[in-house]
């Protein structure tokens, strides 16, 4: 890739970011797309203010929506997405920091060292826009030139900036940490654990062996549990009875709009609509008496599970540190997640039964992604024009047209590879529920480690080593040689990764400022509500499918941080577009569904560390490649130092983000001493973790908002 | 090797085990060396009943010892031994099962295989004696031969019986944990944490840190402390009283036994002596002096480490296994040792530094394993004929004599090796002793682990590679490759480890039974104590230095089963010996000097299994020379399964050693309540952990017996 056609791809992105940010400062005031564009605002009713009359005003664009994001204090931002909301920022937080200082000593001494270079001889010397990318890049300085040892200065200064810039965020997040927990009012999962593997016992149900076990031996702490119980079936006629109630519900506000309007002639087909109703009504009563009958036999259908709650944070806190049963893989005892958090259908009870999944679900991911390739290229090879004339001979007269043979042979491939990584994120968030994991946020982050697995290996190690899976594999059987390997293969993808910043980077994070896709969904979701009972819901920001992505480009800047420093200041305009966008769509659009108190940030150092690794690494072999055998040896203890610092910051910081340590617990519960509203809480708590699918129901027979709770609770 | 000189190997090694069997049974007899063959007896003063008279049956040997030892209960042997000395007889009993059964498969199946094998094509097919010991190993089967399936299911049977072995041994020990802990007395390190990483705070003593803290947050439970102070002078002070003390208490018996005796006339002498007599006394006041001056300026002189003491197991667990401050590396907890076992001279509070030591010491340890043989061949070359005569011209005429030539040639070389295998136990105690470990049992079970892989670094691969240290390091930086070198090198070091088996195996344990080394040592003590007070003492076993041993045989045994089974009846041999030996020096010789509740069982388990996944390595790699690469694909899985049950086995027993459930812990405090020495219990409870060298010492000016104790505490 040349000079020029980069810059070509840089206007024409810019140009496209440009026309989004437009596209969103107008579209966002139209109160149409407030769904769209502020669901959260919505969602508190407080949407009505902004009237429905037209004003010019709507259809110019205004950025003052920028400075209001960007002004956004911390604590607004913690108020309104939790802790997670804010680690979420502080990612791009941190690598803006990162990257401008790494942009600095990148432009203004690496780059010019590696154009003054001769190594790759390219003639045109004046000719700065015919000029290869790869003239910028490491490869352009001469072997065994000692300007080198200024790379090898910068490797060591940047890896000691990016590690006192990890270590101050730790500390930050942790601090975050302990001060919400301080913060918080009670809440139920603080005072409850998850007990699994209840041992069975003759002649007794598990609900009674938990009581005896617990009033046994934590008597001065022990509250209620409530026993998990097999509910798929009732969960099954739940649904099937909510989606009639919705159709029921439609027919009947429509019946009546029509009576108002126009229908009132219409006797016939009104008095079948009238039967249509009756028998739906009848249908809908029987299904209510199969979900109260199953309800009853409920008790037989107990799960060897239970949600165990104590009258203190330290009483659970105890029961959940200190093994509790002479055999560990009974009475296995974990954190209750919170109580909207559970994750009621896949609620796996018996340990030996949890391991095996747990494995399969490991050798299922590390299967997908190794061999993820294999099918897309076989799918990719099929779908060739030849391929296609035989299958569907038919075609054959289309096919010949210049435009269509172009388009199925440049976009085709594309097409079906981006078609099988549509399907990854939730065939991971699969693959994580199948571990036996009890809530949601345990789902996602697991799916998140995960997706960033598979994000490193198939885009970054697919693209760099472009060779078949086996072959990749081979490379990282034989550790001796990897140094060497990525040294020769990943600074000639310089270009390709610069151009990939430019093009899916920006382009994917205003298209996602424009939602345009929501808005497509919110558009067909509206044709589809003529036949359900449309429920608005605000969205939950999919941090298992977000972070990955954004850690896969501090991976790049880092990885070519030295060896190509020209994609810093385009990684740059990458993380201020995220900061920006984020904390616009963190205040309007998503809500959090749940709070894992941080704990995605463990994720995102661990990632940076394997970044800074791999830089290492890439560092020995090219000064080796370069005949600078000596900087080359002097290059490993970098590694070895930031695997110690690592090694450091795992136990300096992440036992706090495990568990809160015995000060907090107290500190807490003795101010809870004095809160008047305990005893309300207690008695809260005793029905907190029931089973929704056990609550009693039964549907408003003249039920006529839509928005109305489909769901009651008896008193 | 062939197969006669094998035999006389054995005949001269098991010709040795009998004549220091006989030699045994005889010595031991004799009442002079009571103190070395039956120091438990000695210790309890039972021996006196034996008598000095002269009695012909003790020149007799005699075999009913044997007959005892192996009657012994396992009852017996926990009162005698511990729970330790129990796990240790266990390993023999385990490994002599794993080879009986391997021993009857090898012998009846595997032996014939490949004694019918025509692959090394050796002349002498009916010539027995003179058969190379090869032509009895897998070396011998046909490339390509079907009989190899026999040696693959063999390796699967043999698997599956070692892991269903294992398995049973792991629960048995671990029941036999539980049970020790429900039948042992209230003792005073499961009442009691250590604590280290104390925050410092300005004007506050560490003690009343620690004693505001624990009230703080564990009123109901918190007992008493004891800081711990610095006190390597005043424990170099007590050294030096306890050794001029010792001297005095000579003098003085020498002088009352002399006077009764022989130099009533002698009176000159006498005067001087006890002019130095006064002196000495005069000198050791000074001490005495000293010492108590130094431990009044304790106060100073305190250490951010404490020993902290609750009033029942369960409240010492809360504090052990809950984080207690908000920072992780302050208030770090951990399980106190037995009192007598704390390791006093190495306390290192501060976190950093332990962590810093533990890295210094990992690091010195892997170096040490690595590169061990590299100096020891040095000095062997330079050890050899012409350098000891270019060095030392005058010992030509004695070099030339064909005896002494052939001695250094054949035996220096050896004792080299040997020399400085003597220091690598003492080496390895050092090591962990510097890694911050507090007691004895744990800086022993931490070197039996870094000997293990001492022994199995440079016993096994440095013999069967025979390389230097670098190329051992480079075969396993090629994982890919290992297979194929193993499969290579290890069946032709068979003949090697069989006469390794019978000569150092055998004559050693055999010589440990009749306690040479000891007897010389005891020999040697006696002179020396004309100088110091004599100082008798019962020996512990060194389980560090004796398991691995013992593991290095098992690693042999599973390792050559289906390489060369010739080996297995020679390693039972050595397990029925070492079983009776080690049932016998439990039983009368070592006194257990610390108890760790059968924590040994795990490092067993784990080498166990490295020897099995070994095992499967060289299986795949000698299917593959054989030329049927479908068995060697096939074989594959048995490593998996095998990683597999070790990961069950971890999850479902190792638990279990590290730490008591609630549930015996609050079972064990209930049956205390109803103890009545309970009070007493708890007031011992507080002086438990008090430093040795800050007890109140006075040194009795009348002593006049050898074994009267030498420090004093105060009432």
């Amino acid at each position: 890739m040349i000079l020029s056609a980069l810059l070509t791809s840089v206007g024409i992105n810019l140009g496209l970011c440009v026309s989004f940010f437009t596209l969103y400062s107008i579209i966002r005031k139209q109160p149409g797309n407030a769904f769209v564009y502020f669901p959260r605002l919505v969602d508190k009713q407080k949407s009505e203010g902004q009237g429905d009359e037209f004003n010019f005003d709507r259809l110019l664009p205004s950025a003052d929506w920028v400075r209001r994001a960007w002004q956004l204090s911390e604590e607004d931002l913690l108020s309104s997405s939790g802790l997670d909301g804010l680690v979420f920022v502080r990612i791009f937080v941190f690598s803006l920091k990162v990257f401008t200082f790494g942009g600095i000593i990148g432009t203004f001494v690496l780059l010019p060292v590696n154009y003054l270079g001769k190594q790759l001889s390219i003639d045109d010397f004046y000719d700065l826009p015919k000029k290869s990318l790869d003239s910028f890049s490491i490869s352009n300085v001469d072997n065994g030139s000692n300007w080198l040892w200024i790379h090898f200065s910068a490797a060591y200064i940047f890896t000691g900036v990016v590690c006192y810039l990890l270590y101050c965020e730790y500390s930050y997040i942790s601090s975050k940490r302990i001060a919400c927990f301080y913060l918080s009012k009670p809440q139920p999962h603080q005072f409850t654990i998850l007990v699994r593997g209840i041992p069975s016992s003759y002649g007794r149900s598990f609900s009674e062996i938990v009581e005896s076990f617990f009033t046994e031996y934590h008597p001065s702490t022990y509250l209620s549990h409530s026993v998990i119980h097999q509910t798929s079936k009732i969960r099954g006629l739940i649904n099937d009875a909510d989606k009639l109630y919705r159709r029921l519900a439609h027919i009947k506000s429509e019946n009546r709009t029509k009576q108002n309007f126009k229908r009132d002639g219409f006797l016939g087909l009104f008095g079948r609509k009238v039967n249509l109703l009756d028998h739906y009504e009848k249908k809908l009563e029987d299904m209510e008496d199969n979900v109260r009958m199953e309800q009853n036999s409920m008790a037989e259908k107990e799960v060897a599970a239970a949600f165990v709650s104590f009258n203190s944070r330290f009483g659970a806190a105890i029961a959940l540190h200190i093994q509790q049963g002479v055999n560990p893989t009974e009475w296995v005892v974990e954190q209750a997640p919170e109580p909207q958090d559970v994750h009621w259908p896949f609620f796996c009870a018996s340990f030996i039964r949890r391991w095996i999944y747990e494995l399969v679900a490991a050798v299922a991911t590390v299967a997908l992604t190794i061999m993820f390739l294999i099918p897309v290229v076989i799918v990719q090879g099929l779908a060739n024009l030849n391929q296609l004339e035989t299958w569907f001979p038919f075609l054959k007269g289309i096919l010949s047209l210049t435009v269509v043979s172009q388009l199925i042979t440049g976009y085709l491939p594309s097409l079906i590879l981006h078609l099988f990584l549509f399907f990854v994120p939730p065939i991971m968030i699969w693959f994580s529920s199948m571990q036996g994991y009890v809530s949601l946020s345990q789902i996602e982050k697991s799916a998140c480690t995960k997706l960033l697995y598979f994000t490193i290996w198939n885009i970054f190690f697919a693209n760099v080593l472009s060779g078949s899976a086996f072959y990749l594999v081979n490379v990282f059987l034989e550790p001796k040689n990897i140094p060497r390997v990525l040294a020769e293969a990943v600074p000639a993808q310089a270009s390709f990764f610069i151009s990939y910043v430019v093009t899916s980077g920006w382009t994917s994070l205003s298209s996602e400022l424009a939602r345009l896709f929501p808005l497509l969904c919110s558009f067909i979701k509206k044709l589809c509500a003529r036949r359900d009972g449309d429920k608005f819901e605000v969205p939950a920001i999919p941090y298992y499918s977000e972070i990955p992505s954004v850690l896969f480009f501090v991976l790049l800047g880092v990885t070519y941080f030295f060896l190509s420093p020209l994609i810093l200041p385009f990684l740059l305009i990458y993380f201020c577009l995220g900061y920006i966008i984020f904390r616009n769509q963190l205040l309007n659009v998503y809500a959090p569904k749940y709070e894992t108190g941080g704990n995605f940030w463990p994720v995102v150092h661990n990632s940076t560390i394997f970044s800074l690794i791999l830089m290492h690494v890439i560092a020995i072999g090219i000064f080796g490649l370069k005949k600078l055998p000596l900087a080359s040896s002097l290059t490993i203890p970098l590694p070895v130092l930031t695997l110690l610092f690592n090694e450091y910051c795992r136990k300096r910081f992440l036992p706090m983000f495990k568990a809160y340590p015995t000060e907090c617990l107290i500190k807490k519960d003795r101010e809870d001493q004095n809160e008047p509203n305990m005893r309300e809480f207690y008695d809260n708590l005793v029905t907190a973790y029931r089973d929704p699918a056990l609550m009693p129901v039964w549907y408003a027979r003249n039920g006529d908002t839509h928005n109305s709770p489909l769901l009651h609770s008896e008193p």
